[in-house]
């Protein structure tokens, strides 16, 4: 997760552990073409008989604990096939920014687990392992975000000072700026990753995106953080919050379309795309109610409306989605549908 | 540190953090042994040009960072004269029970850090670490816990109940069983190090213990544990607290004296002890002044109090132990000295 923008830790009704089934479900639909791609394009020697693994963007579990799982069970059918090596062990480095609730991932982490977990604090846009170090790494649902938002967009003065508190996709210059930020960002994101693979190491990213041609503000997504944003408003003119603050917030989200998420990796030359498929998502998109809706929305980017707007802001701003919501179930049944993918990239 | 007694977290007055300058003194103090410790002792090949180095029982800083950078500077000292190695990269496991306070730690790494810092969840009386994967270990003021107190002393009805809340070393059958006890602890604790370390690697372990016949109850630290007893019972007495949960509150402590701490190494066989040495700490023993020693207690025991007896009965058990403390004062001048100790383990 960038640094400034952390799922709700703990592990209360109103945690992200407690409204991430969703995100979640991907890796399990995704399983079979991960263990694919594990046996058939992992390529590492076994001098150490020692296996690392990474999750860029952990937050703070369950479902990092399923991805890094269902990665060793891969790994390990794999070598027992091919070369029954026996008492392989495995490190599984748990990544995310140094505000997040390690506390409560330590807390919660498997008993029955077979492997040495360490929580790595840091930026995953820069280096947070070192060289040669990782056999396997996964992000699941990380790589929609920027490492800070470019300042134009937030500068009220501005001619490309954005309307909206995210890149919904209606102003043009506003989506160049977050793309180029974007762009930077996940090339930096690769590159380190590059850095920490071995040679024949896998990186498998998952997560959503837009089809080619779908704007945000189409999406159930885009539709959500509006409501957010003009519930935001609504309060803000109400005087419960302060309007300034508010045209200065903006999220550091930018969702990529499939082609531009293809351009950057192939861009950055560090890896070979193997696969990089669409998987239909088990819970298919965003169920059609509004408590899940807002729920889940809450828990991923009320962290940062409470940072800025305080507990009650936030609530204040929920109750609004949550009618907002409601009032536009119509429209948000008409949303476009998301991208939900897998990439397996082979560090050249 | 065992996984039922954790240091207070947090940043705040109150925390282990702000009351821990006594214990962070040691490892100044020892800093010329430790660099000489290193740069004779230590064997390790370099087909990697990677420093893996691990604090067992770090808590939540500040005193872990200056432990660790002293051996990080003091093997770029070796390295650098000897072989001229560049690029070494160096990577930092903090390792302490799960419920320790990680998010403080992380969000208080120095940011001018030249190594990946990580944090390892567990208990180190068992494996935390992956084989053969850690170069140079420290474990300080870490060594004077048991993993549990033996049933018997917490059993009112047995023979062996301990009448005080710790080994105060009054009742020589309690002190058996503790140091029963600490014996399995201790060599859980170096053979998992020992299958953790490479061969040729170090184990650096720094603490305090009693000189051979100086008894606990005769120490500072033991006083002030008196102390915390009889104020439990005090308050015990007066209806505030649960009589039958105080006859079972036994700290999980066992200070050992030097021979019994030299011995336990030489039992386990898995290391050779290169150094044993007395350091004499910068600050001598504990100032004589009620309010340090009431929070230096405080904040090491008092977690373990407020767990059991809630934080009201916690706040006026201390109230009543700086009472105590501020009488006692002339009996705590006349204590004797515990050993302040740095012992550096070769991996065998």
């Amino acid at each position: 997760m960038s640094t400034s923008f952390t799922m709700i830790g703990g592990e209360g009704p109103n945690s992200y552990r407690e409204h991430s089934k969703y995100q979640g479900a991907l890796v399990i639909a995704a399983k079979e073409k991960i263990n694919e791609a594990i046996s058939t394009k992992l390529d590492i020697d076994f001098t150490s008989n020692l296996v690392n693994i990474a999750d860029f963007g952990c937050s703070s579990g369950p479902n990092t604990f399923t991805a890094v799982q269902t990665l060793i069970d891969a790994v390990e059918n794999k070598y027992k096939k091919e070369s029954n090596i026996e008492g392989i062990e495995f490190q599984v480095f748990f990544n995310d920014s140094s505000n997040n609730d390690f506390n409560t991932l330590f807390k919660t982490l498997p008993p029955a687990r077979l492997y040495f977990a360490s929580g790595v604090p840091g930026s995953f846009f820069g280096r947070v392992l070192p060289k040669n170090s990782l056999h396997v790494g996964v992000s699941s649902y990380s790589l929609h975000f920027v490492s800070k938002v470019p300042k134009e967009i937030k500068d009220r003065d501005s001619l490309v000072w954005n309307k909206d508190i995210h890149c919904s996709g209606s102003s043009k210059e506003v989506v160049k700026l977050y793309l180029g930020q974007y762009k930077i960002d996940v090339g930096s994101f690769l590159t380190a990753r590059a850095q920490e693979l071995v040679s024949g190491g896998l990186l498998l990213l998952l997560g959503s995106c837009r089809p080619t041609g779908v704007q945000m503000f189409e999406t159930v997504e885009g539709m959500m953080i509006d409501f957010i944003g003009s519930s935001l408003n609504e309060i803000a003119n109400q005087g419960l919050i302060d309007q300034q603050k508010l045209d200065t917030f903006k999220l550091p989200i930018y969702a990529p379309n499939v082609d531009e998420l293809k351009q950057i990796i192939e861009d950055n030359k560090c890896f070979t795309i193997e696969a990089f498929e669409k998987i239909s998502h088990a819970k298919g998109e965003y169920p059609l109610d509004p408590e899940y809706l807002t729920s889940a929305f809450k828990v991923t980017v009320g962290g940062s409306v409470a940072s800025l707007f305080g507990q009650d802001g936030m609530e204040k701003t929920y109750e609004l989605v949550k009618e907002k919501t409601q009032e536009m179930l119509p429209q948000i049944a008409k949303a476009k549908p998301g991208m939900q993918y897998l990439i397996v990239l082979r560090r050249n």
